[in-house]
């Protein structure tokens, strides 16, 4: 087993090398306050995770709409006087309580918020896809970088048990040298949401979803894409795709050799998996990028050799992403998730549009 | 549901929609006389499968190794007159018991022998790939058409109940409008197999496996590519793969706007099998490729709908398979799968290694 020390910083920042999980955590602990930006569906998710964190509690809140934030804060002990809503946001540099901003808006105003997060002294713990163009991210780094505030974008995956667990097995050998992955995830879209206009979204499926799959192929392997291609279409002419994108295909291949093919859709039932194939054996992660209910199996040597599903409940995850944001601040460490990591995604994202305009 | 005339051929063609089984097949049926050219590993799965089959029987082989032909000509009652080898292969011309020949040799030598077959006034039969260049398969084509010979290329899948009930189920709709695929199929090759020699192979593991996944492609949506792209690697540096690929990785684009996403590998563990993901639902077939053990599931709306595994067993696929060809000898039709279908995958494979190519 030939494990980098990177690898093992991987693998620790996660909290899988140290067993220090959230329960573990001493209650006494001081605690990051983290505000919300943007009372959305992933938000709904976040916040409890942040109760039931030891590292963290929720400080202040960020909406359009008055009366959802205040009953909200409400629900979760957070002063009327720290609801916050995008005219007067600036305000939270005032509020010393708001140590960190959890941007859950939706793609396009990420920049904006964390750019104006960090001249507020926040540091900033961004959604997924960091932003909508490669420099908007660049500029968002450059932001946090100049405040001296430290900035993560919200790869849940690079927290969970389940997904660390493939990586480990990958690094340590068990399935051989690997070769070739294949990976998807997708959903059937409904009409009027946000992520099918392209300014607010950046792009369909690739952006919101595809991008899972793009990260994945990159922390199994450990290496960054030497070459990709890709093709998009658009099937259903049903006004969802006036602006992006139904259907993503692509392939990689990484410096070692590693192949990589891939699909997204926002058209159709298309569960987020994952299949590393290596010359001794073969690691499946079902529902792999899901809030609960991955599943990972292995084969070895043409024999099952692995089957573990993972048994943790929805906001798990949630509560090992905002610890592990909260511990860097504490302890001033680098996120294992941070801006940069998002532009690494961002400019590769970029390169498939271009590859699918080309190949149009 | 709308299965066009072809569609429906294409079933009828395989016996499922007209319910035509080997076992119901009158035993007193004339039998369609099969010389097997190469006794390998695949014509050991054809020979048991002519002995069960009511619409067929061996009265030839061909073989470079007399000892074994005569061992196997006594097992399968063929008469020693009928063994014959590389050099006196043309003398099958005066043997009126042999009608078709089943070519099962290295990939590069069946444009040769398939050609020779045609001049003598046999019918072929050929494995896949057809050929090892796109000439070679054009040329088949031409000398079966010159002698108004048939000629088949054995695609198992076309005549397998799995596959066709994948086939059906998505012309059916029961997965509603489709969109994406994934597909793969591979395994890691011991050393020294002609496989791994360009010249008798053609290519790697895309000629070999790989081809199933991409013909698979082409059967589910019924539509032929509009654009790919791929890549290839070699990884294991022990002497494999100074010829040929180790992995290739693939996307394609159809007319319909259905992506598809596809690898393949002789260096790792790779069980054959495809997704297809549609607006309403997802089916997937697991050893989809193989002689027996094929098992297709498809989640409906979410839910979990069919669960069909396939039991029969070995060498059943190859009876249907010799069934079709000799009953298209028979009734004087054209076989489902000929020699134009292994052309077309025989172009898009050279496509694909062009591909990886300029993506080199």
């Amino acid at each position: 087993m030939n494990i980098t020390r990177r690898e093992f910083t991987w693998l620790v920042g996660a909290g899988i090398a140290s067993q220090s999980l959230p329960g573990f955590a001493r209650p006494e602990e001081r605690r990051v306050g983290y505000c919300i930006v943007g009372l959305g569906r992933i938000a709904s998710h976040f916040m409890p995770a942040i109760v039931a964190s030891h590292k963290a509690r929720i400080t202040g809140l960020v909406s359009g709409h008055r009366d959802k934030a205040e009953r909200i804060a409400s629900q979760y002990g957070v002063p009327n006087t720290a609801i916050y809503n995008y005219q007067n946001y600036d305000e939270i540099a005032h509020n010393p309580d708001i140590e960190a901003m959890y941007i859950a808006l939706p793609n396009g105003m990420h920049a904006e918020y964390t750019i104006r997060a960090a001249k507020a002294g926040k540091h900033v713990l961004s959604e997924k896809p960091m932003a909508t163009t490669v420099n908007d991210a660049q500029a968002m780094i450059d932001a946090c970088r100049k405040a001296n505030k430290k900035l993560m974008i919200a790869y849940r995956c690079h927290y969970e048990p389940t997904n660390l667990r493939a990586v480990q097995l990958i690094r340590e050998g068990s399935l051989g040298k690997i070769q070739a992955i294949e990976s998807a995830f997708g959903f059937n879209i409904g009409p009027g949401e946000w992520r099918l206009d392209k300014k607010l979204a950046g792009g369909g499926p690739l952006m919101d979803v595809g991008i899972y799959s793009l990260n994945a192929c990159r922390y199994l392997t450990g290496e960054e894409p030497a070459f990709l291609s890709a093709t998009c279409s658009v099937i259903d002419k049903d006004g969802r795709f006036k602006d992006v994108e139904e259907n993503v295909s692509w392939a990689m291949k990484f410096p070692s050799g590693v192949v990589a093919s891939c699909n997204t859709t926002y058209g159709a039932q298309m569960e987020g998996f994952y299949r590393v194939h290596g010359s001794k054996g073969v690691l499946q992660v079902d529902d792999a990028f899901v809030y609960e209910g991955l599943h990972l199996t292995a084969k070895i040597d043409g024999r099952p050799a692995i089957d573990e599903p993972n048994t943790e409940r929805d906001p798990a995850h949630f509560i090992r992403e905002a610890d592990h944001f909260a511990a860097c601040i504490l302890e001033n460490n680098e996120p294992k998730s941070p801006g940069e990591e998002g532009l690494k995604d961002m400019k590769l994202m970029m390169e498939i549009y271009e590859s699918c305009k080309k190949n149009a």
